[in-house]
């Protein structure tokens, strides 16, 4: 019986503390109720995609389809309505993948001559010319590595540790393999290796690679790092778990050229009562080269300017500024996201909140948000209850994306769109981030989700306290 | 204030009443996250989906494929180590689509010979050898062609009324459209029309028909029905609205053919403590020609054999008798449904449950369930509450599917998973419903959220209520 007073108290206190919020929110639901209908009749973020995947596919930053992607973005804003379009310049770091990029089996003897999918990790050196030789020491950590001593001396590190495909949030299990593919070329070279496989960091086991940013060290000898399929470490680790010595050829032809000017690009509903106090929304325009970037994150770029265009189309102008801004190079680099802090450094304290897209173009959720403010947690969990009819009720303490996470230093309210996130990393960084992977209804339920959220925040009395309060 | 009164003893309330049960469940918790972990870690739903759509794609009840699935079902039984293992007769209808569906533009002379992409629908007559010719008229209800009078006389009736784009339970849009499918031809008849062309129910504006089931009525002429892709309606109900006169060349080759035999699949898991107590659970082995069957019903029957082999995985045993009934026939008649009802009538009172897979194999909500006693209620959603790790804490009131729903008029509760309804219709009775679209994690999720809620019923101290008692 105590355990029930407990839990009656509990929800006594919980229940006194949101009712007050919850009951400000009610003059809202009509208006996020028009929004929804108007998001699964008219929505266009799904033909939107389509389009932006057929101009600009592959545009990763300083590439000529990345410049493809700022005019069209541009010239989508003009014709959607914004005010202040404009372009605000940043460089752009310009690697390119090149025309080679082969693995090849050159023993155990019955596999010789097998070639295996790969792709050249964001950032990587090439192999000298005519590719390198080595066997192949397998690792599932930089620990492991570590102990093999002097033994992955002059060799290929294959890193194979998978996803934990037991992690309910693939976001998580992401988070616990990307160390392989963003450090390995640095504890490859440390441990006096020639090179740096990792394994795939996807949810599905089939010979599609997906490629990511890596780094170097300066100090730590650069070697050349690639990606490889889940089936294709699968069948390396098979034959040194049966004895077997393999050895590898690897040859990129990929590499860094000078970097180019590129640019964020920007655009705003003005507050009708408030300019001044603003609230960004976006997603980063630049993609892998690979694919299309429709998931990531052409659905995200394509989402915030979709929260413009539904709030135009109901005459739903803000009080608050709507400030929609796709940024450039979040891939490798984030040059877009550094640009735009250091050109708003002054104005930053009047952004109520910054929020991204950028886990794909799934069925809501929720939103994530870093509030520290309880008052400012508990509007934002008011809101999201209005959007309980939709499944995007659901609030996760968390930051909004790597892109506003450069403005969460100066008190900046992150948030981040959230989806379901089962599907994202079967298409992350791969060629099959594509725009036939990108679902219309789930999509366009974002964008009403995103809208929605957006909207109240826009318009409530008073803004939701910063972080720096 | 008196508001937050209110509402807080509503949630005493509801706290007091549901805490007994939500308690009892605790017990439950270790188990089901075993049973999640097992799913993601080593499902094995999608591997078998990929066999039996490999194995017998198209298997529409009466065609070779059926027989092809029933046997597949049989011995991927035995191989899961079933009990009781079996086939259980049915007669099934034997409906074949021919080889000539094709509609073709007999005016407006610029579109002269353009041929639209159809369906026939499942249980049409076939045209006339060399097909038939008539003017379009296009309505978008019954009343709609009542009202037109003898105006639709000799005509080719056009239905196209799209599914509401603005329910959020898609299942609800087909709901308020699939009276033209079923019903279309016999009210084209009744008209006198020469045939009934239905806009293809799905969430997709494509070039893609989508088929489905319809029926005659004795005493009404039998008039060819056959589906159009949203885009060939969008074409015809444009040029209609500018005037044109649309004439269409129909001709299809489809027709029935004498019943054959075929069967359920049924095995068991029998209980270790309370044998004649069962909790049925299936899926449909049946789908339309047309695709590989993935998501209806593929799905829900994979799903229904991954419950088996994560209980003996997991070594849990259940308590009451879980038997996995794959239906023949749920498509065109429900033979199966009716035979299983038939056959077991004396048994159904020992029918704790019984619960379908049947809307998709995307990721889980939770559940529809039909129990009308409160306390059955209470367990269910207490049941359901375990799982809201993997978002299947939604108990809808609502039938459980098409076969199981044979059963409720016997006072069996019948329940059905319920995944996310955004994607189903985009696939549904059309060539697209194929393996590649069933997503891993989302199937595996689902078959997790079955296994526990069929875990915990079938080892509750006590049955829940039946409907009868």
């Amino acid at each position: 019986m105590s355990r029930t007073l407990l839990a009656i108290s509990a929800i006594l206190v919980a229940s006194l503390t949101v009712t007050p919020a919850a009951q400000d929110m009610e003059q809202f639901k009509e208006d996020v109720d028009r929004i929804v209908a108007e998001a699964l009749q008219r929505g266009a973020t799904h033909d939107r995609l389509r389009r932006l995947c057929q101009a600009a596919p592959g545009r990763l930053a300083g590439s000529p389809a990345a410049a493809a992607a700022v005019e069209w973005a541009r010239q989508e804003m003009e014709a959607l309505g914004l005010q202040n379009v404009r372009l605000e310049s940043c460089d752009a770091p310009h690697w390119v993948r090149g025309d080679v990029e082969r693995l090849a089996i050159a023993a155990p003897g019955d596999l010789a001559g097998r070639e295996l999918p790969i792709h050249a990790l964001g950032g990587s050196v090439a192999t000298p010319e005519g590719g390198l030789t080595g066997a192949v020491v397998r690792v599932t950590s930089f620990d492991e590595l570590t102990a093999l001593g002097e033994e992955a001396r002059g060799k290929i590190v294959l890193f194979d540790r998978p996803m934990d495909d037991r992690q309910l949030d693939t976001f998580k299990a992401y988070g616990g393999a990307v160390d392989q593919r963003v450090r390995g070329a640095i504890e490859a070279a440390r441990a006096g290796a020639i090179a740096a496989i990792v394994r795939s960091i996807t949810t599905l086991r089939d010979d599609v690679p997906h490629t990511g940013g890596m780094r170097y060290e300066s100090g730590v000898e650069q070697v050349p790092s690639a990606a490889i399929s889940t089936l294709g470490a699968d069948l390396i680790a098979a034959r040194l778990t049966a004895g077997d010595q393999v050895v590898l050829h690897l040859e990129l032809s990929c590499g860094m050229l000078p970097e180019v000017p590129s640019s964020n690009v920007v655009g705003e509903l003005i507050g009708t009562e408030l300019p001044d106090e603003i609230l960004v929304v976006g997603g980063h325009l630049d993609c892998w080269d690979v694919g299309e970037g429709a998931h990531d994150d052409g659905a995200g770029c394509c989402q915030s300017l979709e929260v413009a265009r539904i709030l135009l189309a109901l005459d739903l102008r803000p009080r608050r500024t709507i400030r929609v801004v796709l940024f450039m190079n979040e891939e490798n680099g984030a040059r877009g996201a550094r640009a735009y802090v250091a050109d708003h450094a002054v104005e930053l304290e009047q952004h109520v909140i910054a929020m991204e897209s950028d886990r794909g173009g799934f069925a809501p959720r929720g939103f994530t948000c870093d509030a520290r403010d309880p008052a400012a947690r508990a509007i934002v969990q008011s809101i999201a209850t209005l959007l309980a009819p939709i499944g995007a009720s659901k609030i996760v303490e968390g930051g909004g994306g790597v892109d506003v996470g450069f403005m969460a230093p100066a008190g900046v309210v992150t948030m981040g769109y959230l989806p379901d996130s089962q599907r994202y990393f079967d298409y992350h960084h791969a060629a099959t981030d594509v725009f036939a992977a990108v679902n219309r209804r789930e999509l366009e339920l974002g964008s009403a989700a995103m809208t929605a959220m957006l909207h109240v925040l826009a318009n409530l009395d008073e803004r939701i306290p910063s972080n720096t309060r």
